[in-house]
């Protein structure tokens, strides 16, 4: 029986463990260093307090728990041998006779990692929370706040990056300050966040056409939010960004700007791209490893393309189901074919009732668009019971204009933290 | 206008502050170091992956936001000066006329802090989500692991303390193993877990009649759970506990066996219980303090009592519905009135379909009084769309023995933590 070793729970790796599900000839195992799939397309609704963290994630386990042919282990994949046909985890190994690596991407900094603590990117549930706390802690600090100076630092929100995360984070903080908080303040008034998108590039949404990218700035600036094009960011800082000379004061910063591939493609043998990415074949294997295929957000596939294939759930979810037949087919004895990709389009939200959509020569924007928008992403939402309760909590925010997880949560839960060690006592103290 | 500032957000401090609400007399400021007030009664459910913490929890500025009168700010009140009239917060310091002091409980480990970190308790949303990771992380371990002795370790949950939350969380760790996981491991299998609820005391839950203990015990055996009573924990370490000379390996610990009042208390000069509670008068005022009164878990109240009121919610609600009352009997020329306590019974639920009641004279237990428990926690939920969604959560638990939140979420956001300060350089190097 064949071996099928997946790294990573994310859109590609569970796609192609379903789609080897009840095969009799394979046995898979799916590695995850958490023990959730999370539906990434919502988790700025996590960081925007509008969603929980559970309605948009699922234990991996249970989701593929009817198949008995796969194993799901939690645990962190921190090398693989490729001549030994091996992967190493931190507390297991495990050797293959075919390897589907979907670790996805990571947030890039661009050489300045030291930018992370003050400016947090949102690729995981810890991030979104994290935001979320940020987000609100500001509103609270500026409540208590008197000095005009300090009140106008805590309500100004810097996002970094003008692609859709970043448009989706600005125009949910845009509406969060117009509508949700409006009544909820007696020091300060929350319509006078300052919102500000900021883009290195001539204009945001770059892989949008340029109609759309203008209707969602014109729907970013009804939600009160200033978009910054041109605008390269050279320095973060606990209190603010600067761009060249200029200088924004902000207590909120977020990091929206640019990725990598994940970091265990560092420790594979083979050719990559300037962002981390492993460059695959046409059957989205690796040069000279025929069993080994990458998929998702940590390959670079380019064949028969200007760009390389988009960071999209659509890619993943494809080449996730492509290696899976790919697979079957050789153990069939087919042979294997190559990697096309249906392009389904792409969509951003605005705030909390425009959207756009570009699928080929089909674009539009508005209301319509955010239905469309609202539709597609859950259909695509895993899971019965979170479709239900994410469309639930939408109708309710809709009419209510509230957000349902107005939590800020701390990252100590300890009563009792245990004391500081002692100085050292010794000679040198005092020096 | 008489400014009346509540400390604490909590079921005492909320409904006081609603009570005051629209008060023409009087201005209110509520302080808490939380945004949300938390439904207490239904925090083992998200420690038991079966809510989400925002299903329980609500923004304290929200739900006092159409009182005009009310303040709402977080902060954390270190200092009560008493003869100034003040309370000292890290961020700010607030003049009071009338002092509502009702900040609550925390756990109690009988001067042995050092148990927190292997034992934690159940009292704030971090401590839950805490708690879900260590109880869903323990089945993975156990997954991982081939050594059947370090299957068992990891597989068995120990429960310190017979009270109700322990009998919650031990019912609700038995039902998860038998029915939520019970399909989705295939080197462990769920249902072997060791679950041991620990208590000192000849039997468990003392507050409640012995014939409805005796029923809950039966309901707890039934999940597989093992009551051990006249048992004194006397040592816990991060790979078990010990009785005495007894020793039970045990991966997770759950604490549940005592409580003390709020560390504020320790700041406010006046006479004071074992468990550190501020002894109230009659009218639930400190005595020489008329204008300032507790509530709730912080305040012993023994009027005409054999034992201290308990710390339950219906006491802290009826106690600050009590305490805004006298404030403005007060200010309309009245005299104040003394407390009377209404008992309206105690429950606790135990696993999926049990519960036991005791009002008075009236004690049943078993399916219909679950259904009594669900409706009476669906009653006093805060908020119309809480509410909605926490019974939706349940049907559909119920009906599908899944849990909607079964979310490993760890503590650490970044992806590129700072590094550790390098070794200091010097003469003392490689000593």
């Amino acid at each position: 029986m064949k071996h099928v070793v997946i790294v990573g729970g994310g859109f590609a790796g569970l796609n192609a463990a379903k789609h080897l599900g009840n095969s009799k000839d394979i046995r898979v195992t799916l590695v995850d260093r958490r023990n959730h799939h999370l539906f990434q397309p919502l988790l700025y609704q996590v960081a925007m307090a509008a969603l929980s963290p559970a309605e948009i994630a699922a234990p991996i386990r249970h989701i593929l728990a009817k198949f008995r042919n796969i194993t799901v282990l939690q645990d962190e994949i921190i090398d693989v041998d490729l001549a030994g046909r091996r992967v190493i985890g931190r507390d297991c190994a495990l050797a293959y006779d075919s390897l589907i690596l979907a670790c996805g991407a990571r947030h890039s900094y661009f050489g300045h990692e030291e930018w992370e603590e003050a400016a947090p990117g949102l690729k995981t549930i810890e991030q979104a929370t994290e935001i979320r706390r940020r987000v609100l802690n500001a509103f609270e600090a500026a409540e208590r706040q008197h000095d005009p100076t300090q009140q106008r630092r805590h309500l100004t929100f810097a996002i970094v990056g003008g692609g859709p995360t970043g448009v989706e984070l600005a125009g949910a903080i845009g509406e969060m300050s117009r509508y949700t908080l409006a009544q909820d303040f007696r020091n300060i008034n929350p319509k006078q966040a300052r919102i500000i998108l900021i883009e290195a590039g001539p204009r945001i949404l770059p892989s949008f056409a340029p109609e759309l990218a203008g209707k969602a700035s014109r729907a970013l600036e009804n939600l009160g939010v200033q978009v910054w094009t041109s605008s390269m960011v050279t320095n973060v800082s606990s209190d603010g960004v600067e761009i060249g000379r200029e200088r924004v004061e902000a207590a909120t910063i977020l990091w929206a700007a640019g990725v990598q591939a994940s970091k265990l493609s560092q420790r594979v043998e083979a050719e990559k791209d300037r962002l981390g990415r492993i460059m695959v074949e046409a059957d989205l294997s690796v040069k000279g490893h025929p069993e080994v295929f990458v998929a998702g957000d940590q390959a670079h596939f380019a064949h028969g393309r200007q760009m390389p294939l988009p960071g999209l759930a659509a890619v993943a979810l494809q080449q996730g189901r492509f290696i899976a037949e790919n697979i079957r087919r050789e153990i069939r004895g087919d042979n294997r074919q190559n990697f096309r990709y249906t392009d389904k389009g792409q969509l951003a939200a605005i705030g909390r009732s425009r959207a756009i959509i570009e699928m080929g020569k089909f674009r539009f924007g508005g209301f319509v668009a955010w239905v469309v928008w609202l539709l597609v992403h859950i259909y695509y939402l895993i899971g019965f019971k979170n479709r239900i309760f994410v469309t639930m909590n939408w109708a309710w925010s809709f009419f209510s204009f509230r957000r349902g997880a107005r939590l800020i949560v701390t990252k100590e839960w300890r009563f009792y933290p245990p004391r500081p060690p002692a100085p050292p006592s010794g000679g040198d103290i005092g020096k």
